[in-house]
């Protein structure tokens, strides 16, 4: 019999490849010290809530925790998630404006789904999260990379754009930025709501961190500041990654229609048990308690790596200093490329994420993404020690 | 501010849209008596080892249950699924040869991210699951369809199709087809995949019911018949749908690249905690005595369907008998249009889905699809008597 693989699709074949594969490959080494990964710490998941929750799930109604379930997800979740964006937020989110998305990830999916044609503009800041661009290729726009700065982009440069041909998305993760760890002022998200048409262009704006915030004040959400924004959130920062479990807020009741379409022939709905486990643990637990707990965490965290940086890197390095999420991002001298970086890096035992990764177009190669929430506070120093190592041993080369 | 929808995709728009919506809203009401889903006994739901099984997942590793994990999936599921395959049918399945997805609809939806460019051909049994054509019409195939016969897909007709222009894929359901309930015969099977060039049609094989058999032996696979034919399996029917958990079988390791791709592009992953619960519950239980036990039940409401056909109907109506699965296929006197029955059905109190919903192209606009899995004894005859009012008074108003 013969054997040949067949012919694939034209979408399969553009997608951006990923560097962090590599990088992932490597993590798995118990010998390194990664600042590679986003992962969550997982000595703060609340294990045993989360298995109260699961037997209370099975206990209280386990025949409709484990059917099928409707699309658009459990109602008293999506109620807990909309009472939580009032209470914080005094926006008015109703239940019905939230889909249940399986991670955020899915949540971009949807989006590309219902609304990318071919060649359809995709502005992004630039860099900006991967497996964003990675979804949305499937559908084959033309990305439009706009510059980022400390404050959030460069609104100049967005409005240029806008004034020439207004993109049809807009994709923004305005707090604690992957990769950067920026924040957008509060003006520079004035600045870019009134600068774009909403009937041109859909804002979508993705918050997978905001509530991991230990310094200064939650910005206003785009959702507020934009009509007819999207809002994707998550449940894997603030309870674990592994239930894969987020949401998508959406006021337009057409785009909604859209989205149940698009999730439904994915997978017809997010898992029943999941949701139910979820909800259980909001409804029993103390949930802003574990949030608060898990920020403070990462703070100290955060702050172990920014002291290793300034004594072991000194004058070789600028940094962003992060007031909540997961990430660094590093600057080093013009003349090193951290791709070719790397390789020393894993030699003596550290691994980061090159920034190329995360540039669309020409890139900043001498910048890095490093994650400190997953290494103890000896760690840290010890593998920014490492690094150093690997720098020095880069210009002895160069 | 101004407010407007955005413009949809293409592909969203042209999604065939489903008579089911309509069948959900109606079932919900608990004066009628369904037919018309297609869920799986909650009864028969594991429910006190599935207990055990999330209290087992979240004592034993909690750290790796609830943090992400690798796209393709739980290393330790994979090699319980192929071993399963290995010892029903001797097939040399390996575990790398496996993808998780997030049921099978995912998995179909994964297929046509990674094969399907627009226009190209996809040959379809006529009728067959409409989830399916949802899946796939995202990516804008030209669907072909064939006639269905009892015995399986019409090979005659396939064989002209194949000789004039290969399909780019064939999906089939072999086993306790949906919506009609046959399976297909050895001598089809065999004549199906001698007609198939391997290296111009993908043979995509969708076997959610194939363990559910009450009746006859077990077929021998498309998978082990042809070449680099794909096959989709779910845990919805043996073990919960809730768990929204299921897989792939591709050998092709450039397929299983691309699908790789196409699924971290969708999801990163389905739930870790989801795969480390079922993964659980296989190794700490006799699985396959209970999907002994579902069967039996499911026999019992089969023949109970068929009882009650026989007496309320007679020759009002001819069926199919299915050997196991949850779908009868009924056919009325060719006057009768089952969808202008539909609401005069509703009005007497009993549900069904009009089987013009699974045809694409003409359909046999006389037909419908009945499920027994939902329905006690006396409801299946309750039901079916309700079914005869409703067409005597369909015939009395003709």
């Amino acid at each position: 019999m013969m054997k040949t693989s067949p012919t694939f699709s034209e979408r399969i074949e553009h997608v951006p490849t990923s560097f962090l594969r590599e990088v992932f490959k490597v993590i798995a080494d118990e010998r390194i010290i990664s600042f590679g990964g986003g992962l969550p710490n997982p000595h703060l998941f609340p294990t045993d809530a989360l298995l109260r929750a699961a037997q209370t799930a099975l206990q209280e109604n386990p025949q409709a925790a484990l059917q099928y379930g409707t699309t658009e997800g459990l109602p008293e979740l999506r109620s807990a998630i909309a009472q939580s964006y009032r209470r914080k937020d005094g926006a008015k989110i109703d239940p019905e404006h939230i889909l249940i998305t399986s991670g955020s990830q899915q949540g971009l999916d949807l989006l590309g789904k219902a609304l990318i044609n071919e060649g359809d503009t995709l502005a992004v800041e630039n860099p900006t999260y991967l497996a964003a661009l990675q979804a949305f290729s499937m559908y084959r726009p033309s990305v439009l990379p706009l510059p980022l700065t400390e404050h959030g982009v460069a609104v100049d440069v967005l409005t240029k754009v806008i004034t020439r041909q207004p993109p049809k998305l807009l994709y923004t993760i305005p707090n604690f930025h992957n990769p950067t760890g920026i924040t957008y002022d509060e003006d520079t998200r004035s600045r870019v709501a009134n600068s774009i048409d909403p009937s041109q262009t859909l804002l979508i704006e993705d918050d997978p961190y905001g509530e991991i915030r230990f310094e200064g004040e939650r910005g206003t959400s785009f959702f507020n500041l934009v009509p007819n924004a999207v809002l994707l959130g998550s449940f894997s920062k603030i309870v674990a990654p592994g239930m894969r479990l987020g949401w998508i807020v959406v006021r337009d009741e057409a785009l909604r229609a859209r989205l149940y379409t698009a999730k439904q022939a994915s997978d017809l709905h997010s898992s029943t048990l999941i949701q139910h486990i979820v909800h259980c643990y909001y409804r029993d637990n103390d949930t802003d308690a574990h949030v608060h707990t898990i920020a403070s965490a990462y703070k100290e965290q955060r702050d172990a790596m920014i002291e290793a940086l300034k004594k072991h890197l000194g004058d070789r390095a600028t940094y962003t200093v992060p007031k909540g999420g997961m990430f660094i991002w590093v600057t080093l001298s013009p003349e090193i490329d951290t791709m070719r970086l790397f390789p020393k890096a894993i030699d003596e035992g550290v691994a980061f994420v090159p920034g190329e990764t995360f540039f669309t177009g020409p890139a900043q190669k001498n910048t890095m993404r490093i994650n400190y929430t997953n290494a103890t506070r000896e760690e840290i120093s010890e593998g920014v020690r490492r690094l150093l190592r690997a720098i020095e041993q880069y210009e002895a080369e160069a």
